[in-house]
């Protein structure tokens, strides 16, 4: 499936996407959502997120604002995915920061998320690559990131899709890369963490390699739109909304998406 | 007191709202209280949710991003507000999609609330009308939500306020429908939470019925107005909130409310 | 070191906040400190939070939706401060309207926050000149809440910043009026809140009586280009985080500070 015929697929059906997110991206994660096409659902008590997994498309899971309570919920909703067969993305936000994080890090990818999205330090971590988490900028970076990703992606059995610098989508063989997006798109918080409830949005209706590529184009191609009307990060955020709104099938098929 | 009287009401009091309401709906309820005239308390805490609900003019909860602590606190203050004679609304947000929010929303009914706020399909399912408390769009449909609105309305002997295609508030006998409003409001997440709270808002000045309409109104203008500026539901949500600020008395008056 | 520089010391260094505050304010919290030029980090739970304190250049505090176990992780965390040295803002919001938050309050400020901001009629239940709490408008209030501030610096050790009509900054010795700012921040919620987060990043790479007074300016600054910019409260937040990002040291040396 192409990433455009993923954006009408995304539009005509609406999927619910279950999240169970930190709390500073509730609220843009639910607009970004319903700006794109799909429908946010976050619900995220231990009591019932069992029972909601399986009406919803895709579930996606962030650890930004992780507590017991709601490590204890997101591995009960990864259980119940699983069972029912539902997609879902694991967001593994600065998993290498504490001990608490880590390992809950190391339970949830236990579970076999279907997507694994994070930026390139995250992933870089994962693999193993460094110790540290530091930050990677460089192009001896980028390349180590894409490696890392493919190897992660092999490892686990699942996508891996890094963004930042570089947007890099992997099964662990076939690749792709996204360009675009704006400089100002990390200037506005939790851009990344709705990114990963779209991918699941993208998951309900299209093969997971397939929709990591299409989030991805939306994002990079809405956030290339929203930055030539933008004043600074405030104004983006703004304009970011409508433009992953306004976006259509047309303006994927001029990103320059590289598979490798 | 005429809804333009209410608002002229609401924004001489500035009347404090203490809400409990779900994580994705707080900022944006915060602001379009603070927009319309009102002053908003976000308070939780099952240890002092009693003490200050007497301090307010309002409470409004809402179960949409529901947990066991928050419902005992919810609980707590539905007793503090029937105690203190403070009005009290609910909004039992997508009460029927699994059983723990279902059995809270019946314990909370069972409190009696002052006005009840939410959508058609949430109403339908309340009034018992459907098992699956699915959308309902069509004609028809419209009829048997304002029917069930008046059934539920006398059954619980509160005020209940339809919102979304059809603006409906009953007692179970009299009744209005408020017209305006716009078709990015249900792109944009939590305006119906936020209304909740608004809702609330006019409670404190007015009686129930009258504040439901007002406050519907209040809405219904703001949004018809900041849908002639928008580019998409990101700008849409800003300028709601400008507008929400700008709404005069006079806007009021020239609305379509139908008392039947 | 002036405000000026402490500003370019902000975005060479971009400090690590480390958040803790109420979910009303989490996401405009995070956006403020990113378009001003710092880091925000939002981890909470008591797992992890001693863990992280050491790593984040501040530590900033808010009780606004306070409960028994983010009050747990936050005492933690200041004692995690105290040890490795972290500067830390204490942002007492409402203190005086529950004992669970009066008595919350008073074991925080036993831990000795470096810095304690609030607005006046906080400022002034603190030091005991009201027992109610009850706002404070008149210039005679200004004057009690500059007095205020001055004797609970003197009490606490530390520095105490008062925001809103007016904006007082003091060791206890010596002090700083900033003016500027707008009409409009007291209709956007939780700017307050934000600001407590600013004024810890500053405390990250200045000291703590040039770090308020410099947060302090550059939201009156930001606060007062958007206001010319805006035409309600829903624009104004969204040019005023543009601002955030557009201030120049230049625009600092051009601001009215008074020291006394």
């Amino acid at each position: 499936m192409s990433p455009g015929q993923a954006l009408v697929e995304l539009r005509g059906v609406a999927p619910l996407v279950h999240c169970i997110t930190n709390y500073v991206a509730m609220n843009i994660t639910a607009n970004a959502l319903l700006a794109a096409g799909a429908s946010p659902a976050m619900i995220h008590a231990e009591e019932e997120v069992a029972d909601f997994v399986p009406v919803a498309g895709a579930l996606s899971l962030n650890i930004g604002t992780l507590s017991a309570p709601w490590l204890a919920a997101m591995l009960k909703a990864a259980t119940a995915a699983n069972e029912s067969g539902t997609p879902w993305v694991l967001d593994p936000v600065a998993h290498f920061a504490t001990p608490f994080r880590a390992e809950a890090t190391r339970r949830l990818l236990a579970q076999g998320p279907t997507i694994l999205r994070g930026n390139a330090s995250e992933i870089l971590a994962l693999a193993g690559e460094t110790g540290s988490g530091k930050g990677v900028d460089s192009g001896d970076s980028v390349a180590a990131a894409e490696a890392s990703a493919r190897s992660l992606a092999k490892a686990q059995g699942c996508i891996v899709a890094v963004t930042g610098e570089l947007d890099f989508v992997t099964d662990g063989n076939k690749a792709a890369r996204i360009s675009g997006g704006s400089e100002l798109m990390p200037r506005v918080t939790a851009l990344g963490c709705a990114l990963s409830a779209l991918v699941g949005g993208y998951a309900a209706v299209a093969p997971p390699f397939e929709a990591s590529v299409a989030a991805l184009q939306h994002y990079a191609e809405a956030g290339r739109l929203a930055q030539t009307m933008s004043d600074g990060p405030g104004s983006f955020a703004v304009h970011f909304i409508d433009q992953l709104a306004a976006v259509t099938p047309g303006d994927f098929s001029a990103g320059a998406v590289v598979w490798d």
